[in-house]
């Protein structure tokens, strides 16, 4: 109600800082951790910076990427802050899922959740009317997620990401699992991510705390 | 003490939206799910819309419903706006219980406690002190909450509710669990309904953790 | 800091209203359930009312009780306002034990301590330097808290909290358990009961989560 | 972004004011408990006082502290204030190990971590990502820290403190565990130290998760 349906580069960028402030309040970029990128009116991403307490960051603390190569259109007005590593990550949703905006979990309820696929590549939710919350998903789904392997640096994982976000089993999947590490989260505009954002973390608690009857 | 024993239409608007925002910070409404009515001075329903984040919704945002066929007598201001699908339901917590203010929780505690009813349409409550929190009820009943089945609709849950609220063992139960779901909780207005859900939630939360001994 | 050493009765009011709000947010006081109390500087007890929502309470909400035989010295400014239940209780901690303020908490980690008392009116709390924070107690002693059985109204608990408390088995005990219920906890005056309070929930949640392992 | 590079006096004790409300808020110091220092401009260290709310404490309550002797070179503005009994720990962590701020937590899941150290000295923390969030450290590291034995008074531990700090085994870590108490956690600047406090919880409660599947 916030957030006008066309909203100017300016919102945006107050949106995302806003949203990292209360992901930061629910313990989901934690330590400088995890990340947030919205398209910008003219189809550039806004990124957040890296290495930076995320709850902090200011509207002009983002740089402009083009989402065809990942090259910075403008930096941030900072010239001590670089890009999130989420950089190609956050393209690949984009291009591959119409993503508008993409957010990174840290949270240790998608640490725990991916430890349940063990020996897997995936976790199965299920039997969850909070699954709805997923644009396109129904509660009798039994709803797929892909689970990647961590590596020493974030760019690495973008790999794995694409091949992830290409397999037909995980086609209604709008987030993906890293083990050990957290989420990627995405959705249309800021406005969805934010709530699949809350949707899947609550969908990682609920398979956590049944897993542990 | 802030809200008046008989609110304008505008208090009650108002203290809704407030009841919203606390239970978000709760997760009790996260990613838009979850919801809230209460009567106005004329008996019709102030209705929240569907499929917007709860903690955002603001005074004009409210449905009037006319609680006897549950048509709009006044839509909310945004013309974008939909009423919640809990408009069949909140009507039957009205109708047959005298609710003034009834509220859907997507709580996890819900969902969980909810579980424990594997092969039961009911779960029992006892043997804690905020049982004296639901009025008319003691802390030494044993407390019988009903269970229903989960539909992909939420409309389609109301033959389920009317049968649960018209069941004589259910008559001092004045909320009812939806496997998978969460719960509706109500109150004779909406300061009752608040200090039901803070109770009902507790005792949601005590089950759950007693049963994990 | 922020409350003088020799407090007015407006201040020690307000500062009670702080407390309630603080408390409530880590739900120790929901769905109206809880309360405090203070001395006056002219020794009498300020009581909170029974029955509504704790958060709310403003400072002219306080009953002003003689600590000798309960009576209201003076009512709480609303006419619909009734006393708390605590009266009795609070009263016996004030002559008992020397209390200047003494706090009843409904929180879930008071109820699942006690339930570890199974078979036994005590439950031990050792092992933690936190115990450090209660006045008179170290980090090596074996601290013994009473638990005392639920009774149908809050008042029927006096004779219990009474043998309590002269009980030298609990002589440094500065709580009492209620099974099924929560805790009373005081202090020689506002600010120690504030920190007795944080102290004693993190005892109630570290021995549960350790009993747990 | 809100602290400059090179903060003044004043804005480090601000600031440090900032992170133990925030703090407070995560229950890390809790009932007086845990405490904090900064070093200033001058290279003296400015050390919150002991036994006060915490989350209260104002600009002018820090004492400043040779770094060398652990004498007070300005008391705090309030003479009834005491400084930390942390003092010979944070020096020894400012001297071994040139941190330019430490925290010293109270928290519940530093508890439950040396907990986990049941017969040896150290936990081992491995298979996160968060890992990365502590400065030197990968997440393919099996990260040892130190546990070490809690004593009746404070400063009491500084032996063992000093002995943790300078074995060649506990190199890369930034924190050590005091079994049945906490942890201190430092950084080379209040920034760096906020970090790490909020990595070292997190990895705190990931582990103590893991140990209970």
């Amino acid at each position: 109600m916030n957030l006008p349906a066309r909203p100017t580069e300016q919102e945006t960028r107050e949106f995302l800082c806003e949203l990292l402030r209360a992901f930061y309040g629910r313990e989901w970029v934690s330590g400088t951790g995890g990340g947030i990128c919205a398209l910008n009116p003219d189809g550039h991403m806004l990124l957040a910076p890296t290495g930076v307490h995320k709850e902090r960051i200011q509207p002009p603390d983002f740089f402009v990427i083009d989402t065809r190569d990942g090259s910075v259109v403008q930096p941030a007005a900072d010239p001590a802050l670089r890009p999130s590593e989420c950089n190609s990550i956050f393209r690949a949703a984009i291009r591959e899922r119409g993503a508008g905006s993409v957010m990174h979990s840290h949270a240790l309820s998608a640490v725990l959740v991916a430890d349940l696929a063990t020996g897997a590549n995936r976790v199965a939710v299920k039997d969850l009317e909070m699954l709805k919350g997923i644009t396109g998903v129904t509660n009798k789904d039994v709803h797929l997620l892909p689970v990647i392997t961590n590596t020493p640096r974030e760019f690495e994982l973008t790999d794995q990401v694409v091949a992830a976000l290409k397999d037909e089993r995980f086609a209604p999947a709008q987030a993906i699992l890293v083990r050990d590490h957290g989420a990627y989260i995405w959705g249309r505009d800021p406005w969805e991510a934010k709530r699949h954002a809350e949707v899947y973390h609550f969908l990682f608690e609920a398979t956590v705390a049944r897993s542990r009857t």
